[in-house]
C-alpha cells in the first residue's frame, strides 16, 4: 500500500535505525510515536520494530494537516487559548513510568503560514504550556527520545515546486535516506562509525574547556562565551534513565550551552530560517552582553522582531553548535526548511532555551544552578545558521591562549 | 483527496448529522474522536462541522488495522496484558470536565480472525479493564456520544468479495449514508421525523409497563421478563449532562433493559452474528431463569461457549430491541458484519451487560440498585438478532393480560 514514491527497502532500514540507534529502545519499554497519518507506511514499520526489539506497548499518535487548518478557519474565538491538557498530562505520566517517546516530522513547513498570525501564535503557546510537564522528561533528557523524518507530499512540493508531486516526494525520500544513512544496507554499522567519529570531536572539545568561542568570515566576527562547567555533546549520549540513544535522526552536529550574559559582536545568517510557515531571510544581528541589540533581515523582520521579544530569554542564546561545511546535507546544497535538517547543514546558534543536559553534572543541577552557570530560559528554542565554506573558529582558553578550531569551514 | 468512490455530498451531509443530530455538540463543548486513519475524509468534515457548531477544541484519536496487526505478530507475550493506562485515563478526566465522545467504526470485521485467539482475547480483556473509568461516562449515559460508520475499504471487500474493492466500496457507502438517511438533502430534517417516530414507540411502550415480552414464530418460543421500573428508549434520548442526543447513526431500535433471572424458553438466531473477526451461525438456545442452559450453532460454537463462560453475567440477557422488518437495513438483505448495522436490522437480545440508563430514574440509581431491579451486569455486550417476517410478539402485563406488540414482523 505503500507510495510507489518511496523505496521500501530504504524505509525499512530508516526504522530499524529509528528503534535501535535512535530510541535504542529497551526490552519491556513502552514507546509514545507522534507522526502525521500520512506516515503510516514509517508508523507501522517503527511499530513492528520497536515489538521485535521486545517494546510493551507501541501507542502511535497521528495527525492530520486538515484538521489543524480546520480548527483555524472554522473554530469560535474561545478554541485559541485551549489545549488537549488530558492527553498531554497522560503523556507526561507514561514518560515519567519510563516510556520512550519518538516523533516522526514531514508536515508543510509552511502549513499555517496563510493562516491568522495572532490565532496561530495563541494556540501554540497553549499547547507549549499544557505540554511543558511532559516535554521537561525531554529537555531534561529523563528519557530516550527520537526525531526523524518522513518524506511529506506537501513537504517536498515546497521544497521542488518545479517537479511534479511524485517526483518530489521520491527526491525528498532519497535526500533523508542520504542524511539518515540508510542509503546502504549496514545503516546501523553506518551511525555506529558516525556516532564515535562525533565522540572524538566532543572528547576534544570537553578536554579542551574552552572559555569561549571566536568567529570571523563574511559579516562575521563574533565571540560566544561558553556556560560555566559546560559539556559538548554530539551523536548518540547517554538519558538519565542510562539509555544512550539518538535524539535526531540525522544528526550531524556537535554542540553546547552558551553562557547567557556572554556573546558579543556581530554576525549574518548564513541560510533562511523557516519559523512557523514564516520564510526570515538575510537575518544580521549585533549582540553586546549577550542579548541581541540591533537585528535587521531582508525578509521576515516582523516575524523574527516578534519572536524575540517572546520574553526576556528570547534574544540570548541557548545553544551554539559546529557543524562542518563538508557534512553531507551541507553538502546536498539543499534547504529543508526544517530545523532538523538544516541545523545539521551549518555551524549554528538557538535563540532561548538551553539543554541542561549540556553540563559536566546536568543531570543533577536544577533550574537555578543551570541559570547561575550561564544557561539561558525561554519559552522558544529556535535555531538558525552562521556557519558556512569561510568561517574560521578559535577556542579561547580561559588564559586568553587560542586554539583553531575550524578552518574554511572545516575541523581545524 | 477524498476516495473517488465515496460520495463527497452524502459524506458532507453524514458529518453533519453526526454533529448535529449524532452529538448534539454544545457551543464551547470539547470533542474526543476515535476513528480509522482511513475515515479521515470523514473526520476532517465532522472536526470542521464541529468547529462550526461551537465546539472548543476536537481531537482525534486515529487507529491502523496494520499496527495492530504488528503487535499480534511481533509483539512478546509480556505486551499482552497490557493497555495504555495513561490514554485512557486522560479520556476519562475529559469526559469528567464534559467532553463529548464520538467513533468512527469502519475496520474489517474479521482483522484479527487469523491471529492468535489468545492474544487476542488477553489484548482486549486487559483493554477492557483499563477503559473501563472513561467507558463508565458512556454506559451511565452522562455525556452525549455517538457511534457511526466510515465505509472502510477492507470491510466492504468483505461483504462483497466478488465486487472489485471500489465498486464494494462504493455499495457500502451507499448502504451506511441510506441506513444514515442522508441520502437526499434534507437529512437532519430526515431525523427529527425519525426520532419523534421512535419517540412515540417508547411511549406507548412505556405506558403499557409490560412485565414480559411473548416471542413466537419459527424456532421462537420465549418469554422475556423486564427489569422491574424498566425504561424504553429509541432514537434520540438526554444524556445526563442535559444533552439530547443520537448514540446511534443509524439507529432502528426501541429497546429496554430485561429482568437477568426472567427469560425463559427457546430461541433460534435469524442472523448469523459476528464476533471479533468469528462468524457465528445458526445459534440456537435454551433459556432458563433467564440463564442459557443449552446452546448450539451450526458455525463457531467454541468461540460462542468461551464468550459465554466470559463471566457469569454473560448467559444472562442485558437488552431487549424491538426493529420491525420493513426498517430500512433489514430491507436492504445485507449482513454488514457490524453490530452497529445488524443489530439495527432485526429484533435482538443482547448477552451481558445491560444499559443502567433503561430505569424510569436510571440517573439516580446505584450499581446495587439497577442489580435489585434485575439488570445484569458482565463484562461483555454482544447482541444477537432473533426476529424476522414470521415474528409476532405479545406483551404481558403484570395480571396476565396481553397485548399484540408486533405481528409478523411489524408493529400490530
Ligand atoms: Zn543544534
Ligand atoms: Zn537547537
Ligand atoms: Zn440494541
Ligand atoms: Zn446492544
Amino acid at each position: 500500500m505503500s507510495n510507489p514514491a518511496i523505496d521500501d527497502v530504504q524505509l525499512d532500514r530508516l526504522a530499524d535505525v529509528a528503534v535501535r540507534v535512535g530510541l535504542n529502545l529497551q526490552e519491556g519499554q513502552d514507546l509514545i510515536l507522534t507522526a502525521p497519518a500520512e506516515a503510516l507506511p514509517l508508523v507501522r514499520r517503527v511499530t513492528a520494530a520497536a515489538y521485535r526489539a521486545g517494546a510493551g506497548l507501541v501507542t502511535p499518535l497521528l495527525s492530520d494537516p486538515e484538521v489543524t487548518l480546520a480548527r483555524y478557519r472554522e473554530a469560535g474565538d474561545h478554541s485559541f487559548d485551549r489545549a488537549p491538557d488530558w492527553l498531554y498530562g497522560g503523556m507526561a505520566e507514561a514518560f515519567g513510568n519510563g516510556a520512550a517517546r519518538m516523533a516522526i516530522v514531514g508536515d508543510d513547513p509552511m502549513l499555517t503560514a496563510d493562516e491568522d498570525p495572532e490565532r496561530v501564535s495563541r494556540a501554540g503557546k497553549a499547547n507549549s504550556i499544557a505540554y511543558k510537564p511532559a516535554l521537561s522528561h525531554i529537555s531534561n533528557f529523563k528519557i530516550n527520545w527520537s526525531i526523524l523524518a518522513w518524506p511529506g507530499r506537501a513537504w517536498a512540493m515546497r521544497m521542488f515546486p518545479d517537479l511534479d508531486p511524485d517526483a518530489a516526494q521520491t527526491k525528498l525520500a532519497e535526500a533523508i535516506f542520504a542524511a539518515s544513512r540508510v542509503s546502504d544496507e549496514n545503516a546501523v554499522a553506518n551511525w555506529q562509525a558516525h556516532n564515535a567519529r562525533l565522540a572524538e570531536r566532543t572528547a576534544w572539545l570537553n578536554d579542551q574547556r574552552f572559555d569561549a568561542l571566536q568567529y570571523s568570515g563574511p559579516g562575521l566576527d563574533l565571540t560566544v562565551g561558553l556556560a560555566d562547567g559546560h559539556e559538548w555533546m554530539g551523536g548518540a549520549s547517554r538519558a538519565q534513565n542510562g539509555v544512550v540513544c539518538n535524539p535526531n535522526i540525522p544528526t550531524e552536529e556537535v554542540f553546547t550551552t552558551p553562557h547567557a550574559a556572554r556573546t558579543e559582536g556581530r554576525v549574518r545568517a548564513t541560510k533562511p530560517l523557516s519559523h512557523q510557515g514564516t520564510l526570515i531571510d538575510g537575518i544580521e544581528a549585533t549582540f553586546r552582553e549577550g542579548r541581541i541589540v540591533e537585528v535587521s533581515a531582508t525578509k521576515g523582520q516582523a516575524v523574527l522582531e516578534k519572536l524575540l521579544d517572546t520574553d526576556d530569554g528570547a534574544r540570548r542564546l541557548g545553544e551554539v553548535a559546529l557543524v562542518p561545511h563538508g557534512s553531507p546535507i551541507s553538502q546536498s546544497g539543499l534547504l529543508f526548511y526544517n530545523t532538523l535538517f538544516d541545523e545539521n547543514a551549518a555551524c549554528h546558534i538557538a535563540q532561548g532555551q538551553c539543554y541542561s543536559k549540556c553540563f559536566l553534572d546536568g543531570d543533577s543541577m536544577s533550574e537555578e544552578d543551570v541559570a547561575k552557570a550561564g544557561g539561558n530560559s525561554s519559552m522558544i528554542h529556535v535555531d538558525w545558521m552562521i556557519g558556512g565554506p569561510e568561517t574560521d573558529i578559535d577556542g579561547v582558553r580561559a588564559d586568553g591562549s587560542k586554539v583553531p578550531v575550524f578552518r574554511k569551514g572545516e575541523w581545524a
